[in-house]
């Protein structure tokens, strides 16, 4: 797997009797997105390779040629160390039910293959194909509007994965640190100035009340340095005569 | 709102001039899924309401007739106190940039009203629209394949909100709320005009660049109503000729 761009060691997504190729196409791209690479198809109703399913990909072309093609469940996961069901809870079944993120948690140190079952678009995975699951995994969502399809059902649980795993960067913060306060102060005497130049402060007995005001205005506001001077320029060119072009 | 179903104060999801009326609808059903019932659109192209929006909602009908339409970003935001723009991160804005876990922790506490803008299908947000947001929301993505579409970048950060609103609690005491969109658009109208008499802005080939550098400024200061009232009132009295007294 090292010549697949932005592959990282990730659960295998085994698809149960996927119906339409257009939303195996989808699902190869929700992985591809989260750096997931490995696909394993159970009995595509429609056959395999599925012409339907290159164009809904927009790119994921990898893992749709690499998607193994299996028989039966137990089958695609006979290599799989830790196996869940994607599905709702099952009253049917007595097993652990884990969230996206406890899911993420419990492949994430584990050097042994994980996969996730998701069952065919319309009926979900049946009981029995549940029971070989190690856990089931299910998205908490609206109770009374629960829509979510097989390729935002992968992208979320990929996501979560994808949190965990070195692919995912903290977002790099960009941030310009505050500036320190000396220049925060040298902000607010200019600005004491020119508005006192402006006769702003009166009465003179409410010119200290004013002044803290002002000053806590413009504390809270974790200006850095570059952006300091820029409104010490904005100050700068406000009290100016107007200039004439 | 009360007779949505499994509705929740979410933040406002803004499209903006979204193309395909399908896109819509996959949005709604995306939202809805985690709670999420108000959508706003922003010049939609083929006008709205729009007849391919329904079928591809799946039934979160309810987001499509409620969902609320205006001719710029800024109508769209008015009356919102924190608004993001999911976008990649931009060279040309020097702006926070927060992961989708960061975005649901600073909307979770907080009563004011949230928006996230996402931008058209093909081409996203422009600079100017970004930098009306008071922060970048980006989901780390795979760098070799980062094909995100509309409606799935809609449902990842519906799903972290989701996942911050179940376990939030009733905010803590907040100091004054910032100050609605709306505001703080007038403040910088008034600035605008302001530095524009004094002959501020030039070259006019810089113009858009400086307007867009000094609202960044701004919108990051989380200024309550009071304090953008009181800033609003040291620019009118900077710009004024000196008051002898």
């Amino acid at each position: 797997m090292t010549d697949v761009p932005g592959a990282a060691k990730g659960p295998i997504i085994v698809l149960v009797r996927p119906q339409l190729g257009q939303n195996i196409g989808k699902a190869a791209r929700a992985m591809l997105n989260f750096g997931l690479t490995e696909m394993r198809l159970v009995a595509p109703r429609d056959g395999w390779p599925n012409p339907e399913a290159g164009p809904a990909a927009s790119g994921a072309d990898v893992v749709l040629e690499r998607a193994q093609v299996f028989d039966t469940v137990q089958d695609a996961i006979a290599d799989c160390a830790t196996v869940f069901a994607s599905t709702v809870r099952r009253r049917d079944l007595i097993m652990p039910v884990l969230g996206p993120e406890e899911m993420a948690d419990s492949i994430g140190g584990s050097a042994a293959r994980a996969a996730v079952l998701f069952g065919p678009e319309r009926s979900g995975l049946e009981t029995d194909e549940v029971a070989l699951a190690n856990a089931i995994v299910t998205v908490p969502i609206n109770p009374e509007f629960a829509s979510l399809n097989l390729a935002q059902a992968v992208i979320l649980l990929a996501y979560e994965w994808s949190k965990r795993s070195a692919l995912a960067q903290p977002p790099a913060k960009e941030l310009e640190p505050p500036a320190p306060h000396g220049e925060l102060q040298g902000l607010m005497d200019q600005l004491d100035q020119a508005l006192e130049s402006k006769g702003y402060f009166h009465p003179p007995s409410r010119t200290r009340a004013t002044k803290n005001t002002i000053r806590t205005i413009f504390t809270k506001t974790s200006w850095s340095s570059r952006e300091v001077k820029a409104v010490r320029g904005i100050i700068r060119a406000l009290v100016l005569p107007p200039r004439k072009r």
